[in-house]
């Protein structure tokens, strides 16, 4: 690995971007058996629920998580609101409840404060960090360790996709299948990496955007919040995140010509399902970026197209990687630096 | 009753937030028998998970419920994900759920078939609309309705906070108590609805601007999620809804002084937790306007004060009057219908 030039504004990120093949190809070959042992441990406990806790960029990959549960794993699951256990003292009856826990960093004291009384209150709880030995790590009966490597860009990108893997060898261990080939994954992120030339010039038509709608449906939905906080948070632009269907309820008003929209139709049901949506946008004349499958992008104003037969379930680790691209791209065209931005500390600490 | 001219803009929505303290009274005298008799088939049932399915301004009313359902009853809840259940056809396991669709029209296909499947999935199913024998209505175990009376202008205002009204009954009948003095609530209301000159003179400060943040914690996030949701759909801005917590986790990085911020913070838990946001606020230089408690008012730029002494679980209920006045000033100011909001219309259908 050449080490980043850390002076040059988004040196980290633009590094850490580069590093995520590598990254899961580590996790692949690394980080099954600690996978493994805790999902005998959570079947031991069959449990009947799913809760996920988890903020910011991980809140995306916790997302992504309560997809995969409920269409795979066949158990209702829902995202914990941190601050109905902490601000509010609630004490749930957590039994039965799969209690799961998303951080980097394994820091915020909510997250911990989460998994403290959802393990008081019966629950069995899980740490997916990019920490081991943290206090969200200790915290919890099972750790499992997304082995993203140190991560230094304030912006997460590598820790992101190492969560998202780590989740879905989770969810398939806890199944006893692995439906996709994932060892597939780190030659399809050496493709996607290699759109960068096209994703640098598709960033400077948004120069001098000040607002952005990103949207996607079910498992692509996850990858377009994600794709609007790394916008927010390194170019300082209004991206607001929506899923296909939620969009039609109402904020589709704000959208014209002015208002670009970036969708994220990827091949299979999350890409079909999003068809109403581009074929309202058309009619809207709204000016549209696409990541997803050839056909798709094929139809945007600008198009980028993921390689080809990507499993829809996987489809979530490579296609936000463009969108961490252009957020890069254009936070530079802007003069900020993304692996700094103002107002922002690598970890926060909520209460 | 007086009968809305409905050539002027706005009229419809004007009459309809009016009509919320008459709406909440005729809730409270004719609402209760339907109320209470759902939740005594619920009890026998002894749910041990809540899931919460809607779409658009109801999302925002769930999300209420949700929090009532964790603090108040102590059970573990979430908020669906329609698609996984209708594009991905995923059959979970979902006996010992309370699954509770929440809808104004009732008639979205995918709400539809999302309690269709839970029923015969094992869940108890309740609809909550405003349109009893509706689709929703038909294929759930139990029906609520919530008697706000016909809604015409395409921004939902009063099927909102009736929605939200008839949520913590449910939860008080679930618990056999009522904490709060409900009754009060229509006073309460006109005394909200008398703020409207202050938000109609401080609409005009937001007439040229193209984003908002807006922010809650707790019980007050929907509040701050249906404000930002109001103000997209009747002035095509980009209002940015985020949890105190979230927005420290990322989104703050966009927050300068050129970007309005709307805050709510009432009395109780949700206002206090909102404390290390304005501190942060401050210290940005950023223009704030505020819904809530005197004191924290009083801090604002704009200060909006609710009466003294409302309780905080029924404060959601009040402290979005004011966001619907300045959504329906700000929108007349910018020379837009908020009835009849572009690209949208009253019943959305989404599958």
């Amino acid at each position: 690995m050449v080490q980043p030039e850390t002076t040059s504004p988004g040196a980290l990120m633009a590094a850490e971007i580069a590093e995520q093949p590598e990254a899961w190809a580590r996790l692949l070959a690394d980080g099954r058996a600690a996978v493994e042992d805790a999902a005998r441990q959570v079947r031991r406990r069959s449990p009947r629920f799913v809760l996920l806790v988890a903020r910011g960029t991980s809140d995306h990959a916790a997302l992504y998580a309560k997809y995969l549960v409920e269409v795979r794993l066949g158990l209702p699951a829902g995202l914990g609101s941190p601050s109905t256990m902490t601000a509010y003292g609630s004490r749930p009856d957590l039994r039965d409840v799969l209690l799961i826990g998303v951080s980097q960093s394994g820091g915020s004291p909510d997250l911990v404060r989460s998994l403290e009384v959802g393990r008081a209150q019966g629950a069995l709880t899980v740490a997916v960090t990019n920490s081991p030995g943290s206090p969200l790590d200790e915290v919890a009966e099972l750790g499992i360790p997304v082995l993203a490597g140190p991560e230094r860009s304030v912006a997460a990108t590598k820790s992101y996709t190492a969560e998202l893997l780590t989740l879905y060898l989770l969810v398939e261990a806890l199944r006893g299948t692995e439906a996709e080939p994932v060892h597939r994954l780190p030659d399809w992120g050496a493709e996607v990496l290699a759109l960068e030339p096209t994703v640098a010039g598709a960033a400077t038509r948004y120069r001098y955007a000040q607002r952005m709608v990103v949207t996607g449906r079910g498992y692509a939905y996850p990858t377009a919040r994600e794709a609007a906080l790394k916008l927010m948070e390194t170019c300082y632009l209004s991206a607001h995140a929506f899923s296909g269907a939620d969009l039609l309820h109402g904020p589709f008003a704000m959208i014209d010509p002015q208002v670009p929209v970036l969708t994220v139709a990827p091949e299979g049901v999350a890409g079909q399902a999003l068809a109403p949506v581009h074929a309202q946008l058309a009619r809207t004349g709204a000016d549209v970026l696409t990541v997803g499958s050839r056909a798709a992008a094929a139809q945007a104003t600008v198009g980028l197209a993921l390689p080809a037969n990507i499993p829809e379930a996987l489809s979530p680790i490579l296609e936000i990687v463009p969108f961490q691209q252009l957020a890069l791209h254009l936070a530079r065209l802007r003069g900020t630096n993304p692996d700094h931005p103002r107002n922002l500390h690598k970890v926060t600490e909520t209460h």
